[in-house]
């Protein structure tokens, strides 16, 4: 099989942790993928701001470039691997690539998140493919899952811990019973999470992910800004033992759903039973639950970050695009880009049961109680319980309600003194519904 | 993107539980595909040698047969689903398929397991693909996330729960604390076991499994029979308590590894941590846990078996084939399958740490240990730890020892009249030696 087979020239663009992951594991595996698959890829070119860098994977001289433009426009490149993030010049790496007639690879959550069907449908009329397995749960394949795997499903829900770095402070807060700024200080020491941790503690990294997997399982473009959202920072230790010691734990859920032919997308700390498969989830570590009519529940798990199993995807989107290249077949052409065909629900519509956790000024006592009461009934938020929680705190269980309306009364609350710092709002996730729908075998 | 489409027609051979819910999925999602897809599948005949059955799916008039050759030579006719098992026929529909120059879809992991390198060849020698995801892990996505989602990575490790009736009988004995017996007859009433529990409570199934995707993963042949297979049988309640007690659990594992520039593949009932992702998977659900150099862990779940979650793998399959036909593009051709380029560990090299339960006609008093214990130096095993188990038991945990030996010793003590009944060995599986050889982040 061996006889006909071209070098595919990748040019990578971007040679940080990904970047460096994706050229050492080309490089070590390239003997490998002859034999096993008859390809050759070959990294031919790579372009940094920092020559060190480049210099280190051993890209110098002609191998290396620090103007992007080198690589779009080289003709003897075939596939871009997009890797340096952000909106800009992402985006002009990719059009420009498209127009040169180059695949591209990319691991570009934010802009995907906003511009996938834009650029999908750029890539398409250029006759090329722009794949992105890197962009949500790392090195889990989720999105060929998704595309091939599950592809004969109509999929109902999937549950996401897509965001390593709030499952890592969770997880240790669970297992050290220590307070949210704690863990985040010594995680930002210890290099899990940014120096501005936003992107990631209030939920818009794992919101991009959610609005990307969810676009291509359901079969309609989601934006990250249809996803509602909402972080981990009012999540306090007592929240978490509490959650414990109701046989539950606290995870940052991205959820998808198609409910009622509309896709409810929704980034929520939330609990779930203990004895769930997305319980075990801890660490870094990151899993999508994924529920189809057909197949029912199924999970996917793996490293959601790091150079090599982020390089892991990369690389299987390089793979899938050299194979046949290499082979002198034709590659399949991108598919048209889903449209909005399915409308978001609102924030309104996304009722559940909730927990939650008032911090009061003094103690729990009748008239803090009923004065918390009053509030609640004032926003037409019903009381399943109220119970003391650790000193000073008010734990209340809802009956269905909507996250608008109870940020809103948490508005009221702080407003009005009664609330003596943040109060904590965590879904009580009904698992048992992401089956709904499911065939019955 | 629906101009062009044509229509591919789909011959459906065994319309039992995964061939009817084959046939009801493909049509109740027939305008979802054409719509998501652009792209249009449909069951144009089915086979079976139950009329009823088939007109139940509206299989009646040229729709049905009672003979498959109807289908293998059908020139109208696509894509054959061969959904009947056993070596015989399908074997020769699967060749009369190749020879018309039809793609073959199959579930049949018995005779993949044994005769994969052949058929792949036989296909690829017709230009036709032969898909089998559903072989292994019922509706879990495993083999396309080995051919493609995980294909950058040197495969270290396989782990998996790949037999739903005998993770369902463990599960329940360790839940209710009931023996292998008692509950292997209500799981054959409850219709999770058959009436020949063989294939299952020996392991051979999850060995045809573990053969199937080792091939794959390590990218050479593997086939059932180079699986040392030892099964459920001798596995006893107290066994179970026994791991409980030292925070394990207990579960059939069919592992495949690479080491030392060999393939192991074996299939034993094995002790992994309580925390271990693995030991979640409860009741019919299967996983299989996967290592790759460059991703590390990952893991993927789902239902094992059944109508719809089964279909679901089956139908990803056709859709693979259908998709580039519908559209008038060319369908890649199988590649060329792997053959035996890696030797193959024997029972002998298959050394670990195990659990052994000597059943004893009375009290494990001295006399009783020592000559226990000399049995065991008499055969090279080393002790770690020995200890009476509950009434009249002995569990010795050994040093690092090979299954042979410990089926020699097994038979010894048995002949010897110091074992009352079947000794139980069970591998105290080393979960963190299946990383070794894993990139570093």
């Amino acid at each position: 099989m061996c006889e006909q087979i071209r070098t595919v020239n990748v040019g990578v663009i971007g040679l940080g942790t990904v970047g460096g992951g994706t050229v050492r594991l080309l490089n070590k595996q390239r003997e490998e993928y002859k034999r096993a698959y008859g390809m050759d890829a070959r990294v031919a070119r790579g372009c940094s701001l920092d020559e060190a860098a480049a210099a280190e994977l051993g890209l110098t001289g002609d191998a290396f470039t620090s103007d992007w433009h080198d690589i779009t426009s080289d003709p003897s490149i075939d596939i871009v691997v997009e890797l340096i993030g952000g909106e800009h010049p992402a985006t002009e790496i990719m059009l420009d690539a498209f127009a040169h007639g180059k695949h591209v690879v990319s691991a570009n959550k934010a802009l995907l998140g906003k511009e996938m069907e834009r650029l999908a449908g750029e890539a398409r009329a250029a006759g090329v493919q722009l794949r992105c397995e890197a962009s949500c749960g790392g090195g889990i394949p989720i999105i060929d899952a998704l595309e091939r795997g599950l592809a004969g499903n109509d999929m109902l829900a999937l549950a996401g811990i897509v965001n390593g770095t709030t499952n890592y402070i969770l997880s240790r807060m669970d297992a050290e019973g220590l307070g949210f700024d704690e863990v985040l200080a010594d995680a930002q020491r210890l290099g899990y999470a940014e120096a501005d941790p936003t992107a990631d503690v209030d939920g818009l990294d794992a919101a991009a992910k959610i609005a990307i997997l969810s676009s291509i399982a359901f079969h309609t473009r989601v934006m990250s800004a249809d996803v509602d959202c909402q972080g981990i920072r009012a999540v306090s230790a007592g929240d978490i033992s509490w959650a414990r010691e109701h046989d539950m734990a606290v995870k940052l859920l991205a959820v998808g759903r198609k409910t009622n032919g509309r896709v409810e997308a929704r980034v929520q700390p939330a609990m779930i039973p203990a004895g769930h498969m997305l319980a075990s989830v801890n660490g870094a570590m990151n899993a999508v639950f994924a529920v189809g009519d057909a197949v029912g529940e199924t999970m996917f798990y793996g490293a959601g970050a790091g150079s090599f199993p982020t390089a892991s995807a990369v690389v299987s989107d390089v793979l899938a695009i050299a194979r046949p290249l290499s082979q002198g077949r034709v590659v399949e052409e991108e598919a048209e880009p889903y449209a909005k065909t399915l409308p978001v629900a609102t924030t309104e519509d996304m009722t559940g049961r909730y927990y939650v956790r008032v911090p009061l000024h003094g103690d729990a006592d009748a008239d803090v109680q009923s004065a918390v009461r009053a509030a609640f009934e004032e926003h037409g938020v019903g009381i399943e319980s109220i119970q003391q929680g650790s000193a000073g705190d008010l734990v209340i269980l809802t009956e269905q309600t909507s996250p608008s309306k109870l940020r809103l009364l948490c508005d009221v609350l702080r407003g009005r003194e009664m609330a003596a710092s943040a109060v904590s709002i965590i879904r009580i996730e009904d698992t048992a519904a992401w089956s709904e729908g499911a065939e019955k075998n």
